[in-house]
């Protein structure tokens, strides 16, 4: 009984962790190149802190205990965009805008669904605080692309969404009827023509703006009578002409799941391999202490769906034999070389996994 | 208030936590080059599973809270080893050994103490699991030796200890009256020579016993006239002689402090810098589900203890003027440099913390 883990928890063995270890590392790399310094928040936080920076901070979703010392409610993270917006907006907020941070870190929320069951799971990032323009969406979108190529992966594509938009035409050119705002942001993400024709029909033009890049931006425009759009539009484009020919895009300016706290830019992250999210990202809204607003502009990756998209490639291990000069070792890792040191007369290089065995004193692979 | 963490948790901030961040890549490569592999075991897992691995398994001191899946009490993780113990002992059960395992990650406990009040840290590791021979011990020390030299630091020392030495002695030549011998572990961990001698003043001379290296053992091994403790005292030296001149050594024999599950061997590693524990190691017991017993050797090292011993070094990041190409961008960061894209007009190097400028197409030096 003891060697079972809760539902949704998993370890990650050999060599997948050092699978996910090194695609966090590159990613981390890609965005250092970039400016992006690391910050570290706890893994817990008062509860009560941790909802409190984002719009609709999923804090709902979070594990809490009551911490002995303060007698008061503490929370595991669910989510590290709003430590990251913490600090920024507090211990970093006497710093010249724009802050660049990046981050990877556990977290944990207390149930899974059941299409995504896990409980626990590594998210890295990077977070530009102080920008939401389109200069500042461009160099998130590219940063995101490049560590998605340090991390080996290849055929990215990415699905941009404009979460604000049926609120922003609501509140322009296309009112909706009494309290019927939420309700019909739901049906148009659920892609629901007759339950968008049925509360407002003139917003039914958007269930089809939804596919590659061109067709969609071109079907929005031409929606857009009024021009209230064209900001955003201009926008896309120009980040779409920024990221080139090398990266697969579509567009789905209605969906709204998984952007909540998201303002006028979405993204979600694919690439070859498994049909499943890899990241996801765009623009929103820090508050301050003060009540002050401050726009921020970010993106995060989940190694493990990245791992998943491309298995750890074979081992390479050299085994030295019982008694080989440790003077030896040193000279083939420093070449390297990762080393198995049999510590007993008995061990073979096959029960430690290796390719190679040191003999004569070099390096011979071993036939299989 | 939002912005307060709970006493013991701290923000690590750039440019501590890429510096962290550093030491732990560079840990954990010195282990990699010696064929350990990354496990990777969840934050949370079954209280119950938790603490049943080791002996003495310090779950006393673990945040816990009842799952609403499972409802069972589930907790997070007071110590790594204990987890890479089940991980070897179950699902690499299978495994021949040795087997080699690193490992990162946080750990948390309920309550900080006044002279270590954090209460949450990041552990890293590794363990060779199947061996507590002398060669394994010598291989694990030279690892942890290794990785410090990686990690930058200078300065090593060890401090070894014999954690079951008073068992040992107790159940042979030197018994001690009933129920007394955790008192006199504990007197001896103490250094109280009047309490040692109030219940076993034959244990007197280990008091004497504790210093640089060579003295320690030339004073254990007079005492022990009996031979119990030679295969100790020998694995000793040869590990000794292993490490060389470059690594200061020195040997309390009854510190047990700290070394509650460790069998025959401990040992507390320090650096240049504050004099403050930067890891610590030794020998130990698995307990297999089925109730056999495995050996095991490893350590761990504390990232924050190492980085407080060598604050980070000054950046060097490198402006680029608001317009700035792209491919110019790509260009310096494919030469290693870290670029910092101006988004606005108004943006400045200094504003930026860089230490470089991008003029007429080359990096400048900024005065200052």
């Amino acid at each position: 009984m003891t060697a079972l883990l809760p539902e949704g928890y998993h370890d990650r063995l050999p060599p997948y962790a050092d699978a996910a270890a090194s695609v966090e590392a590159r990613v981390l790399e890609a965005a250092r190149l970039h400016g992006y310094e690391r910050a570290d928040p706890p893994s817990i936080e008062f509860a009560e802190a941790l909802g409190s920076r984002l719009k609709a901070g999923g804090l709902h979703d979070a594990v809490r205990f009551v911490d002995p010392v303060s007698q008061r409610t503490l929370a595991i993270r669910p989510d590290l965009t709003a430590q990251v917006a913490r600090i920024a907006a507090t211990r970093m907020g006497h710093h010249p805008r724009p802050v660049r941070l990046s981050y990877a870190g556990t977290v944990v929320r207390l149930r899974g669904s059941e299409l995504a069951p896990a409980r626990e799971w590594r998210q890295i990032g990077a977070e530009l605080i102080g920008l939401d323009s389109t200069a500042a969406a461009t160099e998130v979108v590219r940063v995101a692309v490049e560590a998605l190529v340090a991390a080996g992966t290849t055929g990215i594509s990415i699905d941009f969404t404009l979460p604000d938009l049926v609120d922003l035409l609501a509140a322009g050119p296309l009112p909706v009827a009494g309290g019927q705002v939420a309700a019909l942001r739901d049906r148009l993400d659920a892609k629901d023509a007759g339950g968008v024709a049925a509360i407002a029909p003139e917003y039914l033009p958007l269930v089809e703006a939804a596919g590659p890049f061109a067709t969609a931006m071109e079907r929005l425009r031409a929606f857009d009578t009024q021009g209230v759009l064209t900001s955003r539009l201009d926008a896309l484009d120009a980040i779409a002409a920024a990221l080139g020919e090398g990266v697969a895009m579509t567009l789905d300016p209605t969906e709204r799941h998984g952007f909540e706290f998201q303002s006028w830019l979405g993204f979600s992250l694919f690439v070859a391999g498994p049909p499943r999210e890899v990241g996801r990202g765009g623009t929103y809204t820090i508050f301050h202490e003060d009540g002050a607003e401050e726009k921020a502009t970010g993106f995060s990756l989940y190694a493990d769906a990245i791992v998943a998209t491309a298995p750890p490639t074979e081992r390479r291990r050299l085994f030295l034999p019982f008694g080989t000069e440790p003077a030896a070792g040193a000279s083939l890792r420093a070449q390297g070389w990762v080393t198995v040191q049999a510590l007993e007369e008995g061990d073979t290089p096959e029960a430690q996994l290796c390719t190679h065995i040191l003999t004569n004193g070099q390096p011979q692979a071993i036939a299989g």
